[in-house]
């Protein structure tokens, strides 16, 4: 199948527009690296920063995708638009698996007002949080009224992720015993609202009665909502909706929502230059024969270690060790 | 208290016999990212590569230092000499608070042919990856013959840590839901053996018969054994010692064991410098105005991110952006 063609200008005028088409290209490029890419989000980034971006995580297999598709489906129901970005490798969004009780998913491919994709992890310069940065600026320039960015995880490695999000959801279920223990231990940070899922779980209320005695150990103006939901049945979901939309206006009514929108952007500006300096170390090993002698020498035990990086550090990106040691 | 102060060859030849206190001392000038622990590492890194390195990973509270205590002592019954380098923030090693039926512990503390040692947390310009390296050779090269390492976690971050193992141990206790979620969906590596500890709890068999379907789809030679543990009482972990030692024992019978160690070497190189370029970045960010203005320009929608970090690269690393774009 020939692919057409879009040049930037095309790109970028029907993403605006938000064409289904044009977006999913300019999504595409994002994902593949391509040149096209950057130029494309330079110039549609002053019109971005409209959507409202609820970050969901938690453990796989809790039913963080069918509790997006139920919350999708509220969202439509009051006309507003949604964009739906899955980095969960494990994700029914991302194995494009949509089987039976999933139909729900499915029906919102079809629907003009959703756009849903899952990214790749195959690699790319900047990473995970690049691609998925840069995605959520594009649909967020779609004029989409709110972002679901779904990640999954249980420990420090989804930070990046859901750094772009303005609320933060912690999806668990009966028998997430990790995450409870990752939260009472302060391993894991405590999210903006958490959602207990299959509620019909004759477990379901003592794990939320857990959670509730760990999130009630902070601070009041801290403590996140704790909502029992049943995704499959859609029950609790407009309740769960409530508590995301309540979180991002009181955030918005004294200024702390443009707070944090500042910290999440300079993270992720860190966040996407470590990556890419981590990508470029490793290709300019890969590409010189000097450095890789360097790594073979560590690996005989003849040189240590730190003295590798110091040289590696020093011939790749011009940083002496001793400015690098005196920070 | 005035502090004996060490000269490097001091240091040097007390961590070469084995001393506690130099090897205290050696640790926490790593630890402080003190200009003397470079040449001190640089030196004895040749001594080192004789230690089993045992990585032990898991979510918090499923009895990993406990664990660690019980293996401690079959090791010393065996006349060797073990150190244990804890990473986890959640660890009583950590609190230093060694209460109740974790005597046992705090007995080792007396035992000199026992070194056990808890990782800030800190800031450090190569981060844990590279303490924690580092103070595994410290420990190698005193002549410890087991090391073991502890972290938490169910994900992809304490990747880094276990990196540096010969053999990875994952303890679950009954609960462990979301590491079982998480191995069946394939976010989370199977480790080369399994503990399932709390063996005494009535969920206990069938925890163990979860995660033995889970790993039954491997192929064969990558099964990981499974062991039922009772840290507590000390039950089973005799069995336990026995097939972490199998384990190595198999990998350096043909050859696999220097396969590994190699990239694990390579790996830790890699961290440890994109650590150290992360540092690298935030503090030059800090340092300069001009870099600041970058970072404020994005956070009004005036500069993209990725522009921000091309230049940020550029100028901190020199790193040109059509470079890096070309990879």
């Amino acid at each position: 199948m020939a692919r057409r063609e879009w040049t930037l200008e095309q790109l970028t005028g029907g993403v605006r527009e938000g064409d289904r088409r044009a977006l999913a290209r300019a999504i595409s490029l994002v994902e593949n690296g391509d040149p096209l890419a950057y130029p494309l989000v330079r110039e549609l980034y002053p019109e971005t920063g409209r959507a409202a971006v609820v970050g969901v995580t938690g453990p796989p297999g809790v039913g963080k995708s069918s509790l997006i598709g139920a919350l999708v489906e509220h969202v439509r129901a009051s006309g507003r638009s949604v964009g739906v970005v899955s980095v969960d490798p494990s994700s029914p969004f991302s194995r494009g698996a949509l089987l039976g009780d999933r139909i729900r998913l499915s029906d919102h491919f079809l629907d003009p007002g959703v756009y849903i994709r899952s990214m790749g992890t195959r690699g790319h310069l900047g990473g995970l949080a690049e691609t998925t940065l840069q995605a959520v600026l594009l649909l967020d320039a779609s004029g989409k009224d709110v972002i679901f960015v779904e990640t999954v995880g249980a420990g420090q490695s989804e930070v990046e992720v859901t750094g772009i999000a303005d609320t933060v959801l912690l999806v668990l279920m009966p028998g997430s015993g990790d995450s409870v223990q990752a939260l009472k231990a302060g391993i894991m940070e405590i999210p903006d609202v958490i959602a207990v899922n299959k509620m019909d779980h004759p477990a379901a209320k003592t794990m939320l009665n857990e959670v509730r005695s760990i999130v009630g150990l902070a601070e009041p103006e801290q403590r996140p909502p704790i909502v029992l939901t049943e995704a499959m049945r859609g029950e609790n979901v407009d309740e769960l909706l409530a508590a995301l939309e309540e979180h991002r206006a009181g955030l918005a009514a004294d200024g702390r929502l443009e707070e944090r929108r500042r910290r999440n952007l300079a993270r992720e500006v860190f966040a996407v230059a470590s990556s890419r300096a981590k990508s470029h170390l490793e290709a300019a090993v890969a590409d010189d024969p000097e450095l890789r002698r360097l790594l073979e020498a560590v690996e005989r035990r003849e040189l240590d270690p730190l003295t590798a990086v110091r040289e590696i550090m020093e011939k790749v990106f011009k940083v002496r060790a001793d400015d690098a040691d005196a920070r």
